[in-house]
């Protein structure tokens, strides 16, 4: 359960300093309204849970909103939850870590003016972390999603304990008083006031986000996989939706501020504006307040709440390759994306989403409140079309069933994510109305970019299936050429093309020649003279080339092969060196590489690569292996 | 002559600057002795020349230091001279084109500030043209050669008889006097004089820089080569050497200034120094001072000063393939520079020295001075060595020789070629100590490195060449394998598989079998169901895949085989898409790519691509071709 949870768990690390933030724009009197708002978000959450146990019911392979989506809605809405997601994952990774500063800063305050370095820093561990494909994370990232669950519930009793006992803690910032950003420290009236609970409610919801993670990671559960990963999603769904509840009714009784502009919008007893005023994410408030006496155990809350957060980070690294080859499947992005197992395929995808995550910090300044709200919009726009989808679902099976419990259940269910996709349709409604022009355009044009871009990818891939199909009837593989032309490609005689020349001949080729191209006419001569003594039984060709060229004239001697005998088989043998070190291939192989691919442009000619293993490749075999991830160790063996 | 030539005469562009500005350390009075300095550097420039000469006549095929160094002194000093000429080839660039930057900056003041991005805009546009290998550039070229010669010869010829009628122009600079660093405005006396004049002098020898460039064309004149490179060099080193002397005469009679630091180092009439005083290059204040009356005249002669200096630039890209050939058959650098007429081969080789020069270029902010110091070291290193080299080679002739004339010839051979050696020993030493601190150690430490990084290709070859080298009675090509097993890599079931189907069975193997990785299980049924419907003639084995990975079983499959027949060859035939565009490298061949990685490391495996043309090729086809640059048209014919 921990893995996947603490996408979800962590959430509530960051959910209610939105809450707060949102209410504060009018003033110090609305943050009382905290708590009816954890309450609203809790409720949104279950609903949500139940929502996606429906979802798992329906697709019991994992019930994510780009499988919904896509199967109900077709591929275009799966594409716009496909791009939603991608956005996501960035996203994921720019928030958890952006927070995952603050709370550091919060345990470390000469950290604090760093904010933007240590969250770069963060992605860059997660990164390489979830690119050396370490598959006993799992099991270290769990134990600090349990210890947050028991730090926050702990924090949350013990803080309910001493406000029942009369003890009532004091928050940090309680002394301090909210200054509204127009001035105007009165509550709001009427439609601005009901745009404020709107706003925070929305801000709130982002408690949800990490709900998808573990619908669609059924795969990974234990069988009954469907039925763990639902009691998984219910477990998890009331334990963030009690958290969070619990910390905004604390937040509200310890009076905790929480504002976007702790310099200017944070005033002390007196009216006037505090200066260099600093305040803690509200978990770290809270544990101060409610550990008043025990600032160690505080301590503890705030860092294991900020290693939560690179679980969560890290969830979203490794949940990549699925959602890739998912993807890669229906042909929305390189298809190499598909075999999941290649750890390596996966590299450049993880960096690019990194890359973008660093951009984001970078150019938000790790303003977590910004960042959120891209964030909101690529969720609830995934939840949006994947309730939709399961709306279109109950639906359709709805219209083949006339009557009976069934259908009565079926209805109930369609009313449970109708229920939902109003409530995301509405965060989402709100997101776009009071931030588009803030910066939640740059998630939308971002998912319209990689809509496009997914588009055009599955156009391509059409087009080239289509032109690759191949009729029932087709006897090309019946049809054998007239004749094979063996060409061994000569450079010096030595211990590679003897090689070249015994396996040309193994092949029982109809003609076969060796060619050597005289780029020095002197070294020619002498390989000649030699190739003669040795009396090596393939005829050799020297090739001229008056400008000292390679690729030219070995071109044109298989052109003029293919025009004597343009229905027989070329297969040019050309040995290559398998090298121990990267540097060596630059000077190795490189001509040669370049005269493969010239030849790869001419009809019926095939280049078979003979490989000549050098020591230094001997000496690295081992750790050439265990690098490339994808050679089992039994196969080491038949390598020597 | 012209090509060759260019790199020589525009440094004239340059070394009278170089020479007032060395004198101008002392103070105004050392200007007067620059005629007699540029008379003693035209007289290097005549000595080095018979020194050539003599070059030519020893080494017909070519009389470069690298060669002279290499055959005389060993292969040490020629690696020595071959890092000195790799640094030269990266100064050339940065001085021709920051002195171009001062010229430009002469004829278009507004671009005066831009001095560096001049530069560095010069050197991309230079690449550029480099990389596209364009032969018409020389002809081009020779034309701004042309007109350097006569413009710079007609203005020295109208400045004599200027003044020899009495009627002297006055440069621009004339009225300013020049404050010595010091603040001693006096002349120096002694040693402190005498060293002045010998920077002033060794400076000034800049002007012989080019002299390689033209004993190295030799393989690209016209027959009888060796005389007509040694007639050409005798012209351009009478040509180069009459112009610095009149150069230098003028600046002298016109008063031209010409200061390290024109905003603090120009006094006014009044003595007081001139604030945002300004200087041009000494050929344009000669030419605005002689064609006082007819500005235009005067812009002409600055722009071809320019046009010919990216012409010097322009023959130090064009003459890179040819050392790096020269330096690739000796092992020094990776060996597929060696094929002089592939073109693209030398493409990283001439952006890695152009990234230097622009690298130079910035940390010297265009400072010409600074750079010239630079490129000294590395010109007056090759020629000392070269000139040692000469001197060993005529006395190991006369050593064979008793007495006769040709004894005596050889002697005075090998006094000329000592006096050069004296020459250019004196300005190296004068060079490295005066300069060694302001900058001359950055073209040491890259000559070491480059140095050292040689001789670990040099023996990282020799190496692999012993480890390679195969006896003469050698059997392998013989000893053939005892079967073939033939595997084709299946994805899908589509022409290109088709096709390598019929390749595959072409070849006639012992055994033949198709495999396929069933990396989605419903898809590899389906493919099964298909294969077996359509009766193709080669047993299909799907293989399992677990973890959805598609390398690690083949890697199995085929480790499989070589265990229960170690001695047989395997062929693995990969279908391998062509494609016309780039981009379409990333949805194509990216799995298959490092399948064909992993199978070049077994023993006994051979890895035939078996292409397949997509159409976006065949739309490219003649594009494509035309960029490879090493298929001839009608080769072209053959792939269609």
């Amino acid at each position: 359960m921990p893995v996947f949870a603490s996408d979800m768990l962590s959430s509530v690390a960051y959910a209610p300093d939105e809450i707060l933030l949102a209410l504060s724009l009018s003033g110090a009197v609305a943050l009382t309204a905290s708590p009816w708002i954890g309450l609203a978000v809790g409720a949104v959450i279950l609903v949500l849970v139940l929502c996606y146990r429906l979802n798992l019911r329906a697709y019991p392979g994992g019930g994510g909103d780009y499988e919904v989506a896509s199967r109900n809605l077709g591929t275009r809405a799966g594409r716009a939850v496909a791009a939603a997601l991608l956005v996501d994952y960035v996203l994921t990774l720019a928030v958890s870590l952006t927070v995952f500063a603050s709370y550091v800063g919060t345990a470390v305050p000469a950290l604090k003016p760093f904010r933007v370095e240590v969250a770069i820093l963060g992605i860059l561990v997660v990164t390489v972390v979830g690119l050396r494909g370490w598959r006993g994370i799992r099991r270290v990232l769990a134990i600090p999603t349990y210890l947050f669950l028991a730090a926050v519930i702990v924090t949350i009793v013990v803080g309910i304990v001493r406000v029942a006992n009369g003890d009532v803690p004091t928050a940090a910032t309680s002394g301090l008083s909210v200054i509204a950003p127009d001035g105007e420290p009165g509550p709001l009236h009427g439609a601005a006031a009901a745009f404020i609970v709107l706003r925070a409610f929305s801000s709130g919801s982002v408690a949800v986000a990490g709900i998808e993670t573990v619908a669609t990671a059924v795969p990974n559960f234990a069988k009954p996989r469907g039925r763990n990963a639902a009691n998984t999603l219910l477990l998890t769904g009331l334990l963030s939706a009690g958290m969070l509840i619990g910390l905004t009714w604390l937040t509200a009784r310890l009076g905790v501020k929480f504002v976007a502009d702790p310099a200017h919008s944070l005033a002390g007893p007196g009216g006037q504006a505090v200066a260099h005023a600093d305040q803690d994410p509200v978990i770290g408030q809270i544990a101060a307040a409610v550990f008043s006496g025990a600032p160690a155990l505080a301590l503890i809350v705030v860092v294991v709440t900020a290693l939560v957060l690179l679980g969560a980070a890290n969830t979203a690294v490794e949940g990549f390759p699925g959602l890739a080859s998912r993807l890669a499947r229906d042909g929305f992005v390189p298809r190499q994306l598909a075999t999941r197992g290649d750890r390596l395929t996966f590299s450049n995808g993880i960096l690019l989403l990194s890359a973008a995550a660093v951009v984001l910090v970078i150019g938000f300044q790790a303003r977590a409140t910004d960042l959120i709200e891209l964030y909101l919009v690529g969720v609830f726009l995934s939840f949006a079309l994947g309730q939709l989808g399961m709306v279109r679902h109950w639906s359709r099976r709805i219209r083949r069933i006339v009557s009976g419990p069934a259908r009565r259940r079926m209805m109930a269910a369609r009313a449970v994510n109708a229920l939902g996709l109003g409530l995301v349709g509405a965060v989402l409604l709100v997101v776009l109305v009071s931030k588009f022009t803030h910066g939640a355009w740059i998630a939308v044009a971002a998912m319209v970019v990689l809509y496009a871009l997914m588009g055009l990818v599955r156009r391509h891939y059409a087009r080239v299936d289509a032109e690759l199909r191949a009729s029932p009837d087709d006897t090309t593989a019946r049809t054998l050429p007239a004749n094979t032309h063996a060409v061994v490609v000569v450079t010096a005689i030595h211990k590679p093309t003897l090689r070249a020349l015994a396996y040309a001949r193994a092949t029982r080729p109809t003609y076969v020649n060796a060619i050597c191209v005289a780029v020095d006419e002197e070294a020619a001569e002498r390989l000649q003279r030699r190739w003669d003594e040795m009396a090596l039984p393939v005829p050799l060709t020297v090739l001229g080339s008056p400008y000292r060229e390679l690729v030219r004239p070995v071109m044109n001697y298989i052109a003029r092969i293919r025009r004597r005998s343009p229905r027989d088989l070329v297969i040019v043998y050309i040995p290559q060196y398998i090298v121990g070190r990267w540097w060596e291939n630059i000077l190795h192989n490189q001509t040669v590489l370049r005269l493969k691919s010239r030849l790869l442009f001419v009809p019926n000619v095939v280049v078979a690569s003979v490989p000549w293993r050098l020591r230094s490749f001997d000496r690295n075999r081992e750790a050439l292996v265990a690098r490339s991830g994808d050679i089992d160790e039994d196969v080491l063996g038949t390598m020597r």
